[in-house]
């Protein structure tokens, strides 16, 4: 459902802009980045809200929490926020609801939800006596999640490419050794996310050569609280005493080449945050496809200088046509220290123009003119 | 000359590491880094100096020249510095003659000037009066400059790589695009370095490719002030209508694939400071003989999946040999934002151990223990 765009006061506009710099401090994945903002009638921000990731509160949610906790009455205000409030009853409630019956007069929202029009929160909030608006930079807001509306729009799986390198790009030496190329630190955080995931996939050839078990752990060695689905693709079999297979039934087999073909066969399964982690025939496959949404490189202060690339084709033949990704600052930070490696969260090319890109510090654009090396 | 060791007060202590954390400040090169703390009676740090690179003060000189700025009298003071005071008069007059006229009555140092004893300035001191004890943090001065000292010891210049590469550490396509795979800030800090080192190498067969012209200069395309020497190194010949030849006489064609030979004939003629360019063998040569001391990198957010790759063999087969690098957070920081680019600075293994590692934030250890991927 569209509503109408309009004029807005100044502080609507600021509300809006620090909503968008507030979804920022999530992950991306399988729900949008979204950011909310509590505005006063004389347009104080009362109180700012975000999203932490499936699973946890709504912006809005967290927003009236934030208030709450604060002691401020809230009735007779504005919800200013990146992203149309939910309709559906999912692991954290209907946004529309809490907004009506936190008593809040006026909506302000930047994008429509993608999803079935119908099930939009906006209507509800409408039919209640709501005021609501929207478009309110809106092409920000689609900016923000430009990938995640991307991975919606195609009935696929929001995908994470995950590549644990030397800074040669090697992901193993000659002999085929890996482990580990990451510190403890990497290895830590690749866990944490597979905790958070709905599926990890890797390619047949990774589990003939270094028989994964692709499970998330704890820093101690335990099996974390929540596991992905562990998928294989490719056309080869994967052997009966494979560790991926398991024994909790979450391991599938993808008998398909076709990265599109295998992230709808995941979509079906109900996955729709996919972290793909090799090896370079599979990592490269999705790219060569643009079908990742978000690249997370854990850099390895170490040369090999020979061994498996990383990547090994893309389909490009010259420097025009390199694929331009753009540094993340979502989640966390676009470069992070993690042990002694370095942790680099890039975007999609398709995400490239985004806000997010001015955000690095020190990206100012400058002139510089050579005629040559 | 070496003095004896002795014990130091609290206060000298904490000028001693006040001075090497000072020295951190300084980049790398032809000069090591020095700090400098000039202490009064009561053990009060009164002016701190570090050394800005060759052609600079030293750090002495700094930490005197910032003590005349304050106003402060230093006479009858410590001077607490990280390697011994020099003798000779280079392009800045020697430390030891400064010391003695600011009436300075005692120097503290971490390790001797590893050039002719003969020449080191503690024997100038200490005849014109003023008490020299040297020793104070030895290990950690001789680690702040291991690459420094292991360069001077071989009698070759100190040796910087440049590698200008993708993310997935390609440094031209497979059509043998390169020109730019780096932002212009990179450029522009490239340029730089070489306005400030004595010399500047590639390989015959970039030449043959690329045609570069190897100078240095300014964002506006002209040339800078110092020039660096243009050495070209590799059998086949250089054509005579090369750019890199130039008409200022500073091309210099190394006749041969040996990098330890080519760094003896850059000596012999005054280099004290390399930066070596490329191609990918050239780049190999020189890490695989381990004749690099230090290692900067511009890694843009760019994927090309082939093409030529930044390295080509280094004679590794197996992990456990992989070259581990140190971050370097000498002249500038070890990570740094050039524009859309990363900018990475790092230490050979040989300076693997040293204070430099433990100041990067967020590198404490911590243990990870897993069975498998």
């Amino acid at each position: 459902m569209s509503f109408v765009d309009t004029s807005y006061t100044a502080a609507e506009s600021e509300a809006m802009d620090a909503a968008l710099t507030a979804a920022l401090a999530g992950p991306r994945g399988a729900n949008p980045l979204v950011g909310a903002v509590i505005l006063s009638p004389d347009g104080e921000q009362l109180a700012t809200g975000y999203h932490r990731g499936a699973g946890t509160a709504h912006a809005e949610a967290d927003a009236i929490s934030e208030a709450r906790k604060k002691g401020i009455d809230i009735v007779g205000t504005t919800m200013v926020v990146t992203l149309e409030p939910c309709n559906h009853v999912g692991r954290t409630g209907p946004c529309a609801q809490a907004i009506i019956a936190a008593g809040i007069a006026k909506v302000i929202y930047a994008v429509d939800d993608p999803h079935d029009p119908a099930a939009g929160g906006a209507r509800t909030l409408s039919a209640a006596g709501v005021e609501v608006i929207s478009g309110l930079e809106g092409e920000k807001a689609l900016d923000l999640n430009r990938d995640w509306f991307d991975a919606v729009a195609a009935k696929r799986p929001f995908v994470t490419l995950h590549i644990a390198q030397t800074l040669d790009s090697r992901i193993a030496a000659v002999d085929g050794t890996s482990q580990w190329i990451s510190c403890p630190e990497s290895l830590a955080d690749n866990h944490g996310l597979r905790g958070l995931i709905d599926a990890i996939l890797v390619g047949t050839g990774t589990v003939l050569v270094d028989d994964p078990r692709l499970t998330a752990r704890t820093p101690d060695g335990e099996l974390s609280a929540h596991q992905p689905i562990r998928a294989v693709m490719g056309l080869r079999d994967v052997p009966q005493d494979a560790a991926v297979r398991g024994n909790d039934g979450r391991f599938v087999h993808l008998p398909t080449r076709d990265p599109a073909e295998a992230l709808g066969m995941l979509f079906e399964k109900g996955v729709r945050h996919l972290m793909v982690e090799g090896g370079s025939s599979i990592l490269s496959t999705f790219l060569a496809a643009d079908l990742v949404d978000e690249l997370i490189v854990y850099l390895a202060p170490t040369l090999l200088g020979s061994g498996t690339p990383a990547l090994n084709d893309l389909g490009i033949t010259t420097l025009a046509d390199a694929q331009h990704w753009s540094w993340d600052e979502a989640g966390g930070g676009a470069v992070r220290i993690l042990g002694n490696d370095l942790r680099l969260h890039l975007r999609s090319p398709r995400g490239a123009a985004s806000i997010i890109k001015n955000s690095i510090p020190g990206s100012e654009a400058a002139e510089y003119v050579t005629g040559g090396h």
